[in-house]
């Protein structure tokens, strides 16, 4: 099996967060041969950690001789990682991310590893603000190798949602919400931790409650700390709510419809009849799309790992 | 010095919280003879430990013979508590919190315990949203007493922020941001700790950066979880900033503003002509009178100690 990999190998796709390490073995057609990974994510690594993490994840795919390109993106390019890629400033091109690659030192001489770099953007006084990823414009490049040229606006749910404004192929400006981490803090640490429970919206009411929420914090976004509060109130006074895990998984839809509404209100100037392309896993980008539907948007939904496999195939193919 | 006070001691007044407790030996004027108190709050006991908590703090002061009384308001009335004082629900006339009080066994004859309620309120589909109060209820009794038919928007800014309405000493509404217990989280356990520190506003430049995030967040809310992200980007990417602690402070003081902001956008149909009353510590009022003055709301401080005092005093002088 690993010999049958070794033979089609063409390169390696790696995608490298702060909490996991996640690389698929690629051949030549941009075909997956096989998939691995482990928890050696940036915040558990010093610089010298992230070759034998690597190797732990891929050596048993590597041919006997020979050099392996592998492509990273995300936070093992950070300056706080393996080796600094510096972030490109925006206005920038996102089949020209190869370009800001890196090639740290390895001892391994069947590897060839590359860092991609990600994306910053400066305050200018006119619409931009300052901001950074690192990760997601490897997502981003993704959907343009699919759609070249593409125009619209494109957002990747996460603990730090992306809002990015693409225009021929290029990241013209973006935004970060703090959404997922928002709603992580708030599920996990604040008081409201007795009272909700993340069970997703397939229970009775929880659909109802997280549409109503979303439109409720839209509408009227600076209510958005006195509903927190409700939340809990509503847990201790509400008669008509279900008990138990049906009541928290309820009021978790409904806190997680608050955070999210609260993040589409500050994107309503911003959200037009174009639909919304979302990049990301299978259940959050539906309950964004609900999200956004609840408001009138349409909107589509890509894959997250296809698209990061092919915004690294992208960056491999460069000249 | 402990007979100089048992002598003259008329009852002892507590505030017992969720962390603390903290008594007062009162005379019969209604002044303080001495203080105590310690940290056995509410989340820290269980029912049978309050009456020792209690005489830890108090022995020192009670006479050898006669019953004293001790009027307690906060979480030891609450379910969870010593013994459940349930709430009052609104309206309420604040003269009559002492009706609902409860008398919890006790097996020290020089101690005649009274737990206050607090008060709730439930939903109405009017104005009215779903809430609960255990504490502040006695500070707002103790503007009363003060000020008797006192009618009003009160704030006691706080982890759990309350915003009251009264008419004629009685309170008709009232709602909760959970402004403190948001801050803390971000500013404690989110991504924006590295970038944030709570060094008051005294220091260069974050008084006019507080100022500035709360008419910011006032003005356009639905911004919040983007501005929350822009704290830590503008600390990766702002040269303009002050480095270190200086720049911290700033950052903290940006994120007190956003989070001040926030709450008063969600009462910004409420704010008037007419002067708030904020009810709490000398620092936090302070700062919330900062705030409404950016956004031209005129208000008037009361300490919050002062006021739990008289509401006690308040409620032990009911028939």
């Amino acid at each position: 099996m690993s010999d049958a990999i070794a033979e089609r190998l063409a390169w390696v796709a790696v995608d490298w967060g702060s909490s996991h390490l996640r690389a698929w073995a690629m051949d030549a057609q941009g075909d997956v041969l096989a998939r691995g990974g482990s928890d050696r994510g940036m915040l558990s690594l010093v610089p010298e950690g992230y070759e034998p993490a690597l190797l732990e994840a891929v050596a048993g795919w590597l041919p006997a001789a020979g050099r392996v390109p592998v492509w990273v993106c995300g936070m093992a390019g950070a300056r706080q990682g393996w080796h600094e890629a510096a972030y490109l400033p925006v206005p920038a091109r996102l089949d020209e991310l190869a370009h800001g690659a890196v090639a740290p030192a390895v001892r391994d001489r069947r590897l060839a590893v590359r860092l991609l770099p990600g994306l910053c953007q400066h305050a200018d006084g006119a619409g931009r603000g300052f901001d950074v990823m690192r990760g997601e414009e490897t997502q981003l490049a993704g959907l343009v190798a699919r759609e070249p040229g593409f125009t619209g606006l494109v957002c990747l749910p996460g603990t730090h949602a992306k809002w990015a404004w693409l225009e021929a192929g290029g990241v013209m400006r973006f935004t970060t919400a703090l959404s997922g981490e928002l709603y992580q803090l708030l599920a996990s640490r604040s008081v409201l931790r007795h009272s909700v429970a993340d069970a997703g919206l397939d229970a009775a009411g929880c659909r109802e409650a997280f549409v109503n929420a979303v439109r409720e914090a839209a509408a009227a976004p600076g209510g958005f700390s006195q509903w927190l509060f409700g939340l809990r109130a509503t847990d201790l006074l509400d008669g008509t709510l279900p008990s138990g895990a049906a009541r928290q998984a309820r009021l978790g839809a409904r806190l997680s419809g608050l955070v999210i509404g609260l993040e589409l209100a500050g994107l309503a100037n911003e959200l037009s009849s174009t639909p919304v392309t979302l990049v990301g896993g299978a259940a959050l980008t539906a309950r964004y799309a609900l999200a956004l539907e609840a408001l009138g948007h349409a909107s589509r939904r890509l894959d997250g790992d296809a698209a990061v496999l092919a915004g690294l195939g992208l960056a491999q193919a460069a000249p």
